[in-house]
């Protein structure tokens, strides 16, 4: 099925959650498979892993749908990905936890701007991906345990999530001026709104992001 | 919802499966972020990652249904399985696929022997198993184009082929030896049939592995 010519940036936006979501997959299952403490924990990460892999299927599916080709769709953000992956390897096994519960909330809020302006074909996709979310708590279970068990583990991991999500804003910025498209999908492209939007977009993440800080037993950063 | 008692031997034979596609997952989705030369490739493994971890998923499901602990059915097996792997860890993007290509298939010929006879509870699982059998057949397609542009691949990844089913029958004779009641499911457990039984097992194992190789471009071994 071929729809008709998507809205400029569309393909950007499919293209680049569409390689986050393979590379959170394959990175994910990495860290299952070298640093889970026992076999359940292995199981836990893997079926975080294995439901990016179903994100990722279906932006790839709905890539297709439009017409454009996932691989180059992909293509112009491998680099920037690939990049924020190799500066922020976990570890150990609660990093990699932190690692995935911060890295599906931040995907979750980014599909949640998303939705805010997409067409209606792109916010059912939306929906099925956030309905996933909650698949992620188990971590948080995990780290507020081990840091009640050890509290120094508190200060480290939340170093780690802030190294994270520094490592994410300058990417992004990094794309945003590269890909300019993209970033018109996620604060609109009227001449003088667009700085104002984005700072609220980014008060926006980060205080969900310190929501998620402190649910899982880590002081939000300043 | 828990089952009456399972048959001995039931739940070694659910937990080895089940460590089984769990790792198998694991590490062709280390495979697919390692070595895949494009997008395309990646996600194509990828896609097959995925599979063995719904598989994985049944078998944890069924263990659970049957009051067992998932994590303690796999316990016995973890050892000769990552040893497997260790072993036989691919080193480019077409060892991966002979590796996913005939693991997946003596996987699935693993499955048919069970199904020969098990209890019609367990055969619906490896009616679900062996649906998603077809999935593996992209490698097939990418060998062959690999050994038509350059010949000499063709010997070396036979090498590899033998070595990884060497490997595999090496672990799995352990294992039998260690576990009779795993071995008695396969093969039957009457005095006197077992060896035979053994021998025709192997006979059909080597088989279907004959045609793969022949499948996929490769030389059957000796």
């Amino acid at each position: 099925m071929t729809d008709s010519a998507p809205a400029p940036g569309v393909v950007d936006l499919l293209g680049v959650l569409a390689y986050a979501e393979l590379t959170a997959f394959l990175r994910m299952a990495e860290d299952a498979a070298l640093l889970a403490p026992s076999l359940t924990d292995r199981a836990a990460l893997g079926d975080l892993a294995a439901m990016e892999y179903g994100h990722f299927r279906m932006l790839r599916d709905r890539l297709a749908s439009l017409g454009a080709d996932p691989e180059e769709a992909m293509a112009p953000f491998v680099d920037a990905i690939d990049a924020w992956h190799a500066q922020t390897k976990p570890r150990d096994w609660h990093e990699a936890l932190v690692k995935a519960y911060v890295g599906t909330g931040v995907a979750g809020d980014f599909y949640r701007e998303i939705a805010r302006r997409a067409e209606p074909a792109i916010r059912g996709l939306v929906d099925e991906v956030l309905a996933d979310e909650s698949r992620s708590e188990f971590a948080v279970e995990r780290v507020r345990t081990a840091i009640e068990a050890d509290p120094r583990l508190s200060g480290r991991l939340a170093l780690w999530a802030r190294r994270m999500v520094g490592e994410a804003l300058s990417q992004g910025q990094r794309l945003a001026a590269a890909r300019p498209e993209l970033a018109a999908m996620l604060v609109g492209d009227e001449e003088g709104e667009d700085l104002a939007e984005i700072g609220r977009l980014f008060a926006r993440l980060t205080e969900e992001h310190g929501k998620r800080m402190a649910a899982i037993g880590l002081t939000p950063g300043p």
